[in-house]
């Protein structure tokens, strides 16, 4: 298997609706408000796009291309990725790779879910076989990896909270957000409990979004100056958790897919200046900043509370507000986490901003429904321009 | 854009499940039967695979790699592609691109549906959205098409049964087939009315199956003698039948979809000595026997009662019976058309064999549960081993 790089392309434009319950806005607007923001910010035209690969899970058949044909995007090859939670930065790698391996110039990455739609529910309702109607949906899996990290490493219920805390308190300056109040920890641990120890605050909401980046080969933009380059990224499938792994839910796929991003990219995880990171619940935080390396097993929950993850520490995590504040569509969720970093690395977050932020990191983890063995995970590593 | 030639890659091997409403056996295993098939083939093992590009559309989040992962395919990345009924060649066309591209070395392209578990009913019952609810679902959609086809250019209802009475008779010989008895112009004239002037048996029905090729380099399997090169394959979106297109339902992304195909692949329609094609109503095949340009626009009723498009004819479309036969199921139908013409080229296909079959062609067309615009379509050409 060839490594690919990354060396040669960049992201030209990002965009992204509002994150929010809005059924009454439907698919086609929500795709237009991310497209064509991630076209303007390119400097492109919906002519000017040579293929699309979009990330949905739940929508029906054909919905991303009738979006997509609506916002003028007709006739070019449309490629719909369903690769559960990690759809959109699949399709964000996808992308990459079609431009790298210079079969495209001009590719839309492309993320959309309407859930609210679908679902009737606060919190990820991915419970559709029978083991999910027996509670062994996502809450409960987390709820179970959180159990064994309480027991194994002396997690605390005041460590995961502060994952809450501080992802809320970072959305206070991302208008996008779904969820853009502050909350303490005293609220988040008394918040109704939906699979213990993880409480409501801890849980991730559907929401109906969509995210776009346009990705072509670096330095060919209207404007070099603006390209975010890709570094690298990569994209892995693995057992997530069963007899065969000794780590909890997504350790092990994490890690391996952040090593091969961070080879590729020739950086290790002390490098990243901001990370995006797949905080569907707050245990999942802390098994993520621990399998991408920026602490040592077990010591996820300690990083939590140190403050070094929060705006304004050594590495701030999830500066947009994550998954818990924006919601989770599935698949603009990737594509939200990219343009976050592109942001972040054009200095352009505002109230978020990372000072400074040379090298950004992107990792998103999905499985499936029956939860232990379904999965991709893709990291992406991407570079400030100029 | 580059054309991509497909010069340099080749089916290594291929393989199916039986097509049939087998809801007891499972996703698991019926991928199992596929993929293995494949691999044994191609004289490759699950360990070889570098990545996997698959094609379903109803399947849970998740639940192709599930299904790969329980044959032994694990930590590679997985692709699931959902391009509607296009999804298993969308697969097809995006594994060869990643071998002719030198992303990856050996790649599964994979189907799967597993659609009795998610519908009960006869005939294709994609109608989720409230066109749908009224009736504006893919039959009704193929009876409107046929309609016009009756107005516009005389044919019968007599040509249109030619269709089902070939593929069926087609299928006697294709021991995977659902349906494998001859049925005469008659039996399907009478058989029960779904949408006006289409009838039962002139519709695809819905199947559990999986289907699966393994892509790479021409020349480097264990075996080359018993490759099928790809000459080409284009992929496609397009509006499918709205107010600026003067066609009916998919004749122009076809035409258009084809026509690189085959300019990709230096030959003309009349060069093809067998052909796949979407016949998931009687009408479609129609449509896709003009838009191929196997006979002139309009000339596709006479062309299905001529015998040319038969066993026996000069040029046979659909020897393995079609979806008309096989049923549709909707990830695993493009695969199978792939599996279908490697084994005509290759003078596997028995009682089925178009005798000394050189070049073979297949044709996939999807459109989403609102119909008119959602879509993608996929045309391959490919080439006799040696």
């Amino acid at each position: 298997m060839r490594a690919v790089t990354g060396a040669g392309t960049a992201i030209w434009g990002v965009g992204t609706s509002a994150f929010a319950k809005q059924p009454s806005v439907g698919g086609p607007r929500l795709a237009w408000q991310a497209a064509v923001e991630a076209l303007d910010d390119a400097g492109a035209t919906a002519a000017d796009i040579d293929a699309v690969y979009a990330g949905s899970v739940f929508g029906d058949p054909g919905a991303v291309t009738r979006c997509l044909q609506q916002i003028g995007i007709v006739e070019v090859p449309v490629i719909t990725i369903e690769n559960a939670c990690a759809s959109g930065t699949s399709a964000f790698h996808e992308a990459r790779l079609a431009v790298e391996t210079g079969r495209y110039e001009r590719v839309l990455a492309f993320g959309i879910e309407t859930m609210t739609s679908h679902f009737d529910g606060a919190i990820s309702p991915i419970a559709s076989d029978p083991d999910g109607a027996q509670g062994y949906a996502m809450p409960g899996i987390y709820g179970m990896s959180a159990t064994r990290y309480q027991c194994e490493f002396g997690v605390t219920d005041e460590q995961m909270a502060a994952v809450a805390v501080k992802n809320r308190r970072h959305a206070v300056g991302n208008p996008r957000a779904q969820h853009r109040t502050a909350v303490t920890a005293e609220q988040v641990l008394a918040s109704p409990m939906v699979a213990d120890p993880i409480t409501l605050f801890q849980c991730c909401s559907i929401a109906d979004a969509a995210a776009a980046a346009v990705i072509g080969p670096r330095g060919g933009s209207p404007d070099p100056r603006r390209e975010v380059a890709i570094r690298s990224s990569a994209l892995r499938s693995g057992r997530l958790w069963d007899h065969t792994c000794d780590k909890v839910w997504g350790w092990d796929i994490v890690a391996d897919t952040a090593a091969r991003a961070f080879e590729a990219a020739g950086v290790g995880p002390g490098d990243i200046d901001v990370f995006e990171v797949h905080d569907a619940f707050t245990i999942g935080e802390i098994i993520a900043t621990e399998a991408l390396g920026l602490c040592a097993p077990g010591e996820g929950g300690r990083l939590a509370e140190s403050g070094r993850t929060a705006l304004g520490g050594a590495q701030p995590v999830n500066p947009s507000g994550g998954l818990l504040s924006r919601g989770h569509p599935l698949g603009a969720t990737g594509l939200a986490q990219i343009a976050e970093i592109a942001w972040q690395l054009r200095a352009m977050a505002g109230d978020r901003q990372v000072p400074g932020a040379r090298l950004g990191a992107v990792e998103t983890m999905g499985g499936g429904t029956a939860g232990i063995d379904g999965n991709a995970c893709v990291v992406a590593v991407l570079e400030q321009p100029g």
